[in-house]
């Protein structure tokens, strides 16, 4: 099971929004044959093994690191496949999750007499696919917070410079997962100052979604990520009302319009989600602590609203490469699966003007957000630490 | 010799201010002796490696960590106890930087026909004694700053609540330090806020000595401090003028004076120390940015000054586990050596009011403090990386 994790682990990146498996196929304690899904689209696990037996594999047994499917999807069944090459064991390390398959695999394979074991190295299993098992489930994208930050904390000096705070190597890693991750998250101020492309520079890789948080389309026309829009695509998210047609009456209504004409024109997907107003005025439970903490001015959009939408779109999930604003954002909504921290090798100091997370209405520790299974690597001086979300607000 | 280091390692935090040295003889391809410095005052470790012969060492070699010394100073010279012993190689990880040894070690052993081999694994023996290289050469206490910060870089919420950041392994881990240095300091700020003990809780170890910056005495007497003063020194640094006899005149004079009377009756060492402030106003070379930035209210102790005062007190090194202001005070003026990092599992956020290092004046990141050799630790979900200070300001 470990060398299928291992071949599942080799198509890091190229599945989505299917999830990386791999299996191998063993008899008289020799393996006969090993696979793995290379691709979206691509044959299943199984299929690859069988496809790549050095002899039959009857009587033999598959380890397999996800249930196999037993429904026609972009691929026949691989229970069908399992069957007919006659294999007598099945060993699987995670259950689907999907509604489509769950548990139908097993019974299907059951029914033709072959034995099944389940959850065999489950935990590494499950491990492999996060975002599939986040996305199949709730059908909105697993949502992965990066920043990096000083060794005192810092995401920029109090004058706002942050180039750069972790070095190429660390930086080479962040391509990396934009590499792995279907989408990118951005908030406007980052493009309005940094102009960046989000693309991912690693060769024989493919680019992430790009998806920009612009309440009020403040996007410019000539930034790098319109210019680009043909590269990779575009997706720019604003408040819904700037879509409706009732807005005509509106002072902005012009300029907006001509905005969003110009952007779909160009090739740019113009989101309108739902607004985060109501959700602020609902809060009368606040402490007379908490009221008084910052509150961003104007009317944003809603995480929840964006995050139900990009499910709508098959983004199963998103790196969110934002400032302290656009993370508080997601972390007050509840919505963030995992926090990668990067800590550079320098002390800058300051007052605080720029820090990862601005205020979420924490005031005691005990209520702070609880991460859990910290996975450290290190990068010439600079260190990342991943992290699960425990538990949300 | 690298079973000397290993022995040598064995004494930590019993040495101080001798080094931690370890000795290793070996004759004809096994080893006949081991030794190391076990405490201070106790014997160097070559005549302990001696002591410790199964049969006699004519003709054998020694492995010892650091150049032996040949002056008498608190034990007989080693050098001529490598000789009597009829040793006819000696092999040298560190030479001596004490001006009392350096080099003299090695000329006597040569002269009385002992083949000498020097700076053998010099980087990992140079390693062990990092605190006594600083002082030995410098006559000022080698500074290491310790924080703990969450995984968003805040050392409490903007409440002030800080209880806790880290975990229980991670806390021991800070007591197995303040085992390690001879000095703990903590700002008044903490003193205050927290009425720490600041005492070493592990059991076989001995206690830190305490040292408060509190420029203006304001430390209460009925502190856990000052309260504990028989179980482990205290000093309270303040300004100087204080202390003065020309002091009579101001306003503050008597309460002062009565509160310094009644420390030092408790057995408390108050300290004088010069001002920083001429430090301060002879900044006039900062550009017109840097200018804006907070400055701390009122007159304190110069960082320069007490840290001379303290080597003078045979304090070689100090263990700062203080807030924002006194590491940048430290910072600042370019006296770290070495930072502990503490990440713990959590996420706050906030506006930042409480965050690791006040301004130090760095605008953009290419000025910032170097911090390099990050060694990690991981202590449950909390993260340790301890950093050296390459570059100060």
């Amino acid at each position: 099971m470990r060398r299928a994790i291992e071949l599942a682990l080799s198509a890091k990146g190229r599945t989505n929004p299917n999830p990386m498996v791999g299996a191998v196929i063993v008899k008289d304690g020799r393996v006969i044959g090993e696979g793995y899904h290379h691709r979206y689209g691509d044959l299943h696990a199984e299929r690859d093994a069988i496809r790549h037996l050095k002899e039959s594999a009857q009587g033999g047994t598959i380890y397999v690191t996800l249930e196999p499917c037993c429904h026609y999807g972009k691929q026949p069944p691989c229970t069908l496949a399992i069957v007919e090459a006659g294999i007598e064991r099945v060993v699987i390390g995670s259950r689907d999750p999907n509604p489509l398959v769950g548990g139908k695999g097993t019974a299907f394979l059951r029914e033709h007499g072959i034995e099944v074991v389940e959850d065999y190295l489950k935990d590494e299993c499950d491990a492999i696919n996060p975002v599939f098992f986040h996305y199949i489930t709730g059908k909105e994208p697993y949502v992965a917070l990066k920043y990096a930050m000083t060794a005192d904390g810092r995401i920029a000096t109090d004058f706002g410079d942050s180039k750069w705070i972790t070095g190429e190597s660390a930086r080479a890693y962040v391509h990396e997962l934009r590499n792995y991750y279907t989408g990118i998250l951005v908030g406007i101020g980052t493009v309005l100052a940094d102009d960046p492309m989000l693309t991912c520079r690693l060769p024989g890789t493919r680019n992430p979604i790009r998806i920009v948080m612009d309440s009020h389309l403040k996007i410019p026309l000539d930034c790098n990520l319109v210019k680009t829009v043909n590269e990779a695509p575009l997706i720019v998210a604003c408040l819904d009302k700037y879509l409706h047609d009732g807005a005509d009456d509106l002072e902005y209504s012009d300029a907006i319009r001509k905005k969003i004409s110009a952007l779909k024109s160009m090739g740019v997907t113009v989101l309108g989600v739902a607004s985060n107003g109501e959700v602020r005025r609902g809060q009368d439970d606040l402490t007379d602590a908490s009221k008084n903490r910052h509150v961003d001015e104007g009317e944003h959009i809603s995480v929840d609203d964006l995050l139900r939408q990009l499910g709508l779109l098959h983004i199963d999930g998103i790196l969110v490469e934002g400032g302290k604003h656009i993370n508080a954002a997601f972390l007050e909504a509840g919505k963030v699966n995992k926090i990668y921290t990067f800590v550079g090798a320098q002390i800058v100091g300051g007052i605080g003007i720029y820090t990862p997370v601005a205020d979420i209405g924490i005031t005691k520790m005990k209520e702070s957000i609880r991460l859990s299974d910290p996975e450290i690597r290190a990068f010439d001086t600079d260190v990342l630490i991943e992290y699960e979300v425990q538990r949300s607000k």
